[in-house]
């Protein structure tokens, strides 16, 4: 039997999880919000039974079975650590702006708890170009993968009013929030570690229309990283939130044989010295890929529907065989040192 | 009157610099070469009148005017000193891999002899797309430009045979031989300096089906490196040669109203929440772009041409007036100093 579900936030993350485990075949019990106004407003327009403001009351559930940990970032160790404590599920948004010690607490929660489910949500390994593109790698299309050269534009991450987004001390920016996710990918596609990472955060708008006066933004705006994999494949990203009404993703690994290549949700091959190929085309699914809103970009929509009917799956069958905790985990701690660097 | 011409090198640069330098009108007396007999095949091949493999005997023949340091890197700093403490225009490859020694005694010798030429071969300054884009700017087309980023992919810069390509302290590798031109051209486009450099080398193969047995390769064959400016832009640059058979290279500026991007010598624009539009194409002048064998791509070749010609320039009206010196030696500095960190 599918479990239950207690939603922990209000904000766009909730409003596109809830929708994808219903249609999955998950309830919703009950939600929390950041007042008890805004928990009102989200339960009564999807009609979920009961909501609060007080995290406890919604963790202490007894109809609750998984909690989704999606309030923002300086808050989510704490509040995934204490449900795994009371013997819930975990479902955590990434937590990647963390200290290494909370990481290392969400770690060790998750390994003292091991029968409970406790995973990252990071839905691009669950994006059909991803999955292709990591069996092209083993399948050696590449040959020995030397380089990884990632690259994402996009439009601002703040919306039009101050809030976590704004402020890096409480996980907001482009590394936090998109970065973490960029780097899992490379760590799932490559089997690789970092074991060294250097970069820099900028924040080039510290005040906008909607954030002005006395308040400044203090997240990052623009990042680019180079990243010393364990396996000795070396990669760069640039992570670029300076263009409006867009948002555009590249993932390249260069071979000793030639280069696989994931433009947004498709794949694109080429051998060394041939033309370029279309692998893998999911462009059916991505029609407005290039007006996206407060929306997060379809290809996080499409992997996001891909992790829920595996979690799905991993109720369904049996909770023990999944081994992608423990990746995730790991991934969290890399990325965490990574910050603190 | 031109100036005559003595060249110091027997190389693929010497071969391209050569004809282009007669075509514009200058006369080649002499040329030097590593041993006498590589010296005689060139002076043969191209007709000219004197050739040695003693760089003094070059440089002090009374029908030698301006010489072209056009050798190994690592020799070039001296060359160029020496040439220019008897009395000679120099007109001197890219020396990157300098010292800062090195560096600071060519700014001296060539602030010492004011009047004598003293260029640095940036012949990207002398591209079209480059000089729009430069117009573009200043026009305020993206407003403040706030990142540039720089992408260059190509097939490996060895030959097959074990040169000073192949050794990093001989001033070979991927940031020396077209990181120099990059940051130039960078500097050139934005009128800023770097005052901060991060980055990485990398040598991905040590040996080649030519490069073997007890010879290894020092040199990078891929570097990303970022660069804080004076101005506050900040660039990101990745170069890569492991594509065979190809030269791809794009240059985009972030600005706060919107971006240039100059993919090898075409220029494109786009404003924000506007479409991507053709500025400057430059087409037909490179046709075999993707087919370039040993010889540098044709938007060098291009910028080459734009280059010689503005010298012949200088010459035919006035040395003084050029003060595309000062900042090219500027930039030696900065470039020097990036190497050492």
């Amino acid at each position: 039997m599918l479990p239950s579900v207690g939603v922990v936030d209000t904000g766009n993350s909730s409003r596109i999880l809830l929708p994808l485990l219903r249609s999955a075949g998950f309830t919703v019990s009950g939600i929390w919000g950041a007042s008890k106004q805004q928990a009102k407003e989200m339960a009564d327009e999807y009609k979920v039974p009961f909501h609060t403001s007080k995290i406890d009351e919604l963790l202490l559930r007894e109809d609750v079975d998984l909690v989704c940990v999606l309030c923002p970032p300086h808050v989510r160790a704490e509040v995934a650590v204490k449900a795994l404590s009371i013997g819930k599920h975990v479902l955590c948004d990434s937590p990647a702006g963390l200290s290494r010690e909370e990481a290392v607490r969400m770690v060790n929660a998750a390994q003292y708890y091991p029968k409970l489910l406790s995973l990252i949500r990071h839905e691009l390994r669950f994006l059909p170009a991803f999955i292709k593109m990591k069996q092209y790698l083993e399948e050696d299309f590449c040959g020995e993968p030397l380089i990884c050269e990632c690259k994402i534009e996009m439009g601002s991450l703040l919306s039009n009013r101050y809030n976590w987004m704004c402020d890096q001390a409480m996980g907001g920016g482009v590394l936090t929030n998109v970065g973490a996710h960029v780097i899992d990918i490379i760590s799932f596609l490559t089997n690789q570690r970092a074991v060294e990472v250097h970069g820099t955060l900028k924040t080039f708008v510290t005040q906008t229309d909607s954030v002005s006066s006395f308040r400044h933004i203090s997240s990052d705006d623009y990042t680019a990283f180079q990243i010393k994999l364990n396996g000795g494949t070396f990669a760069t990203v640039s992570l670029n939130t300076h263009i409006p009404g867009r948002y555009s993703q590249t993932i390249t690994i260069y071979g000793s044989k030639g280069q696989l290549i994931a433009r947004n949700g498709n794949l694109y091959g080429m051998k060394n010295g041939s033309k370029e190929e279309l692998i893998y085309g999911d462009i059916a699914r991505i029609p407005g890929l290039f007006s996206v809103e407060k929306l997060p970009p379809s290809i996080f929509l499409t992997g996001l529907e891909g992790w829920v009917s595996e979690i799905k799956r991993a109720f369904e069958e049996s909770i023990d065989k999944d081994d992608r905790r423990i990746a995730d985990l790991q991934t969290i701690s890399s990325a965490a040192s990574f910050e603190d660097g």
